[in-house]
């Protein structure tokens, strides 16, 4: 199936799209789903190699969902490169890539705003069908950015409907993300197994995003104080030293502000249900941080990292 | 696949019915699913034999769903008789049935209460994931039932994770029903075809119903004013007699007022979106009734019918 000589497939509408992915699952093999936005890096093509550990073949989607953005987000500017996305793909030995110019219904002679889903016109034959976790959507990412999880969800059921994976890949570094898709895909019998992918880190611990670029040298040495502070959690929670979410929270506070970070949130919430939870010992806790450092040219890049503390009792 | 003298498969979980269906369609047999909530009567049947002529192998479900109902509604006491249904079921030829004790997770340990669904008290491991079709779902029906077709989307995407089928049959009776449902097979790229099968009718034009057992003889003849009504207004768009939405609601009212009949909606919609119309002579229209009927023993009867003018402008 692949090979430096060969073409990667591409295609742009779902019926091509689901054709060859039947006709992957008739011939026995096993689909795995890469699902992205896209401008992809290193921690983009670890979730592929690991599909490709899951499954004999491996689509990979690059879409840019409008349904996740909010009217004043930045959907318009949000980054593009097909191009060398496709590379990328085919070097790390993807199978298909799945690249539709639109997802959501066009209404024939309706307006451009009318068809723009997630803003605020709509044509009454337009998109309207839309899936939500409720409970898991709320925390963390989901206070400032109300309807970023719904629209993860819509698009991602539109993908797996697309794409009939058995196995759909997503990283443990949006760890609210994953979870939001397990429950759903658990919730509605999606008959996929979901796979979350470790953090990819540097040499250092730095956990990998394209945003690392835009630290100044000096906040990328400080920005080593989140990785740190997992690992002193996790060394704790391991120890036993600590059975207080409370007293943890304190302490890796008070290492990222000491290291000069200016902390978002670093959350201590029930590592599957997302609930609040205080006692350390006897349930799976996932410890998660936001934190802003100066940037090298304007302003400050926000990083995050997790951990799972006490991941044995999932 | 089918005879008198074979057992008719009845599943029970989720994983035996998937097996099954995918057995069937392995064998290169087209799968038909006719979502029920039981104690069936002649318009299911119909139902089924619809999807007999779409598809190879018919799955009836059978499950009455929680998240339908509200709180103050009438899940605990409506009606069951799986063994008759079975009974119905391979009398007409349907191939397997799906009979799920419970389609929503029950989380271990949780009290009862913490389990149900559509009520009050969740458990922060229990079902929350729900899909909406936002607009189809507010006239008509969705006013006074807020809840109603969130529910029917969500058992119904399920049911469709579950069994897999190549064709899902609905009755046009519940016409704002079908309408959502074909939405959200649109709007989240399902591969299913949604058929809607026509209104059954009794030889007098009477919408066959299990409700119209309740009606007294005196009732039974008024009630022939609800398909008079469609019938006239049928005739005046085809002949393009009347032009104007209000006029054809007035006349129709009048009808059923004048038979005895106590309106409780006489609506003109846009057949596709159930949005608001004027003009019938270029669109088509969806005329829904609901009126109530003195009962033969307390209170009254809700009888429901619609028709759809200039169906050809679909």
């Amino acid at each position: 199936m692949s090979g430096e000589d060969q073409e990667l497939p591409v295609f742009t509408t779902a019926a091509d799209m689901r054709n060859w992915v039947r006709k992957q699952k008739k011939s026995g093999r096993k689909v795995a789903l890469v699902p992205t936005m896209g401008y992809l890096h290193d921690a983009h093509l670890s979730l592929v190699k690991a599909a490709l550990e899951k499954a004999d073949v491996v689509v990979a989607s690059i879409y840019v969902n409008p349904t996740q953005f909010a009217a004043h987000e930045d959907f318009d500017v949000y980054p593009r490169n097909a191009d060398e996305d496709r590379a990328k793909l085919k070097a790390v030995g993807a199978h298909a890539v799945f690249e539709p110019e639109s997802l959501y219904v066009q209404v024939p002679g309706a307006s451009e705003g009318a068809n723009v889903v997630g803003r605020e016109t709509h044509h009454p034959d337009s998109h309207e069908t839309y899936v939500t976790v409720e409970r898991l959507q709320k925390p963390l990412c989901g206070g400032s950015r109300p309807h970023f999880f719904r629209g993860v969800c819509t698009v991602v059921t539109k993908l797996f409907h697309i794409c009939e994976p058995d196995v759909a890949v997503f990283g443990r570094k949006d760890y609210q993300q994953f979870r939001v898709i397990s429950r759903m895909v658990r919730d509605l019998d999606f008959p996929i197994e979901v796979v979350g992918v470790p953090i990819g880190r540097e040499a250092d611990g730095l956990a990998m995003s394209s945003r690392n670029a835009r630290l100044s040298p000096e906040s990328r040495e400080k920005a080593l104080c989140l990785s740190r502070g997992l690992a002193w959690a996790e060394k704790a929670a391991a120890e036993g030293s600590v059975s207080d979410s409370a007293a943890v929270q304190a302490h890796v506070r008070g290492l990222i502000e000491e290291a000069g970070g200016k902390v978002d949130y670093v959350e201590l919430l029930h590592a599957i249900n997302l609930g609040p939870v205080t006692d350390l010992s006897s349930q799976p806790v996932l410890l998660a941080l936001a934190v802003h450092f100066p940037a090298k040219d304007v302003g400050t890049v926000r990083l995050i990292d997790n951990t799972v503390l006490n991941p044995d009792k999932e």
